[in-house]
């Protein structure tokens, strides 16, 4: 089947495809706050709806969370000896605060010098879009497409996916496939600019909400000042003895699974294009951070990292309030490197907090995700016909990279259903994900929709 | 003049005099929060329209934050060789967040168990109430007052009285007088029960917002953690070191000024009836917390505290939010111990936060109040009046006893006015000052308005 017609066809229908974007950006699907339960199913039911304009079989199902899409292509719709590609995606987003810090409302789409910004632009919604666009193209060109393809989105990702992995035993049948496809991550910015990436390797991930409970109530400051422990303070003296004086994370026991890295690698991801000023000077910073001894992309790709996600407790507003308060919290997550088991770390991690002397105040842990580092092969065949695709859909040769963001379900496509993952995204790194003004460049948009209808070709081959 | 006829007045004035007070708490005097600057503009105006209703001429008076008010008894109001009493107290209060915890709305006064509850029912309104009653049952019996009084209700105490001393400066010749009384301290609990007391000591204080500021937006963790410095890590890691193993304060210079304790007044404070597990068990503890080799009553009387008063900053809603924040805040406060100097204590404090290492991160603080400590003599003529108020309204003996707690005011009331005061509070420690369902207790209104009438007579002799 010939791709100029796909491609003439993409062309043709970029302004009403821009259009379907926009739509599923105006759903407030956030997953982690249960005040927008009603958008989550309203996400879900746009997704079907779109997979079945489509031509695909498609069909909402429940998960112990929030629904899941599965839509797939009926036998003659591609050659009955063509492989099985399962692409993945989600509909869910983060949450839109600081709202007060966006332009534009989070999810009133607006294009602004040649972006698209609203939540979920790049995260994934714009990236899912592109894929549907190029079985849309494919299939109003050609009436079939040249592989048999899955499509899965879910909406749990940026919970952590918790829900996911015995949902993919539970439909391993209508799951199988050769090869995963995932367009949820960013190009790789070169000191010339951003050049389109395949990554190989994601970090893992693990995420707690801490609380230290003390006093049955707000505490007047001076009354009961240096009498009773502080949870605010305390917390700090906690939270503070997170790192050493080279930056590395305290908790015992929290490297030992993290693989060393040989000489060789490091020499090669020297020669990695990567302008660390650029870098940090798009997030307004002038100095890195991390452990000592260690490059950025290697902190980044190969080493894992521990952040305080946020703060709060007692009182935040403005001007004072004198007192001693009753809790005080943080949410705490870490990225997981290679070959460090999350199921570890979170064991490591508890035992330390509680390890501390915290003058009896009472810990209130709870866990909000956790998702495993992944690895995939380099040398595959769906490697090379993704590299094929990207050349000619850009006409720049893809760098091979990690990433240190994190994809949960990657890693459950390897155990659970045997298929390594493409891992092909169109985003930028100043996108904002997960911050205000998010933002999916049309020219991203255009590209990734061109590689995928190339790709649909190339994995035929 | 007969101090029984004002007694009766009191009795027989009690429904109208608590129907007032419940005007004044329904009064939304928040002074720290500008939202609220409406609110505060009407305390001020209640405020001197009963101080006139009582007989005195009174006026609102600017000052360079919230107004002030200043009334004074006519010449021919007291007689002429009686001495001059400046009572002080204020009209504003502390924020009612968290509002949730509230079992009744905070600014609508209700009767449970024998106590009105709403904000600033303790502190400040309902001891205020108790002068301005005793006044009113003075004018009401006999049309005149033993004492010569002024009356000075200011509207920024719970912001740290930042402009009253300017104002003090400014109005000097309005408030002279041979001493000040205040009424905005609580009973001594001894395991008997609460117990009338006379208050000769005071903690300073010195309050901070302090903000770490980094990247230009929140970041995602995947992308960027382990490369950039996160701000809320960073700021629990320097406020993690507040405190050394013994918990005392790390910061240089800190404990210079502070007075050491004689081994008589340890042992004469250790006489002093406190039930230690009763003041703890009261909020929800079994163990206290502070610098070692101290008691509770030493150091709440004679050692200064720090305090994380909140934490804030980066994500702190339901479920996760994986970022980096670009920015994490703390308010954090000191309660000054006799002869330390706020001034001194501003500068070591702000020095050492920024002797950290902070990886180009940037220090945003802002003051928000500054108060010295004070200690007035006990053995004056006015203690001993006060000593028999207290004896005839209560059946009481007195406990002499400091606080650990800050009235700005009164260190200023000694420096510019050349003023000792009279601490006399009818608050009980239960009273949840500064917290959800603060209370005043009917008996201690009651308490209060009776100490106050016959105290204005015992300070005439």
């Amino acid at each position: 089947m010939n791709t100029d017609a796909v491609i003439e066809q993409l062309a043709n229908s970029r302004e009403t495809g821009i259009g379907r974007l926009t739509d599923l950006l105006r759903i407030q699907s956030v997953s982690t706050d249960p005040a927008f339960a009603s958008h989550i199913e309203h996400g879900a039911a746009w997704v079907d709806e779109q997979l079945r304009e489509i031509g695909l079989d498609s069909a909402i199902h429940e998960t112990a969370g929030h629904p899941a899409v599965i839509a797939r292509t009926r036998p003659e719709q591609a050659p009955p000896d063509a492989p099985r590609v399962l692409f993945y995606g989600h509909y869910d987003v983060q949450p839109a605060d600081p709202i007060d810090l966006w332009d534009t409302p989070p999810f009133e789409p607006t294009v602004r010098d040649g972006a698209i910004v609203a939540r979920g632009a790049s995260d994934d919604k714009g990236q899912v879009c592109c894929f549907l666009e190029a079985l849309r193209a494919w299939m109003t060109a050609h009436g079939k497409l040249p592989v048999h393809v899955t499509v899965l989105i879910e909406g749990e990702e940026e919970m952590g996916s918790v829900n996911l992995p015995p949902f993919l035993e539970q439909h391993r049948d209508l799951l199988q496939a050769d090869v995963a496809l995932v367009s949820d991550t960013t190009m790789w910015d070169t000191p010339n600019g951003p050049r389109p990436a395949i990554i190989f390797g994601l970090r893992g991930l693990l995420y707690f909400d801490v609380q230290l409970h003390g006093p049955s109530r707000d505490l007047h400051s001076g009354v009961y000042g240096a009498a009773v422990p502080n949870p605010a303070t305390i917390l700090t003296r906690v939270l503070g003895g997170l790192f050493d004086e080279s930056n590395a994370v305290t908790i015992p026991g929290f490297y030992d699974d993290v693989i060393v890295l040989t000489d060789e690698q490091r020499a090669a991801w020297r020669n990695v294009p990567f302008d660390e000023s650029q870098f940090l000077g798009a997030i307004g910073l002038e100095q890195g951070h991390g452990e000592d001894g260690y490059s950025t992309i290697e902190r980044r790709w190969a080493r894992p990292s521990c952040d305080v996600n946020g703060l709060y407790g007692g009182y935040g507003g403005a001007g004072a309030k004198t007192i001693i308060p009753s809790f005080a919290g943080a949410k705490v997550s870490f990225r997981l490197a290679s070959n460090q088991d999350p199921d570890k770390i979170a064991v490591v991690f508890t035992d330390w907090l509680k390890s501390h002397d915290v003058a009896g105040l009472e810990w209130r842990i709870t866990e909000h995700g956790r998702a495993r580092p992944v690895i995939v092969s380099t040398d595959s065949p769906h490697i090379a016909a993704a590299r094929r695709a990207i050349e000619q859909a850009s006409g720049q040769q893809p760098l091979l990279v990690r990433e240190g963001a994190t994809i949960p379900v990657i890693a459950d496509f390897q155990s659970t259903l045997g298929l390594d993952t493409l891992l092909i995204g169109f985003g930028l790194s100043n996108d904002r994900i997960h911050a205000p003004n998010e933002k999916f460049d049309l020219s991203c948009f255009d590209l990734g929709c061109r590689t995928h209808a190339l790709l649909l070709a190339e994995l035929a081959k």
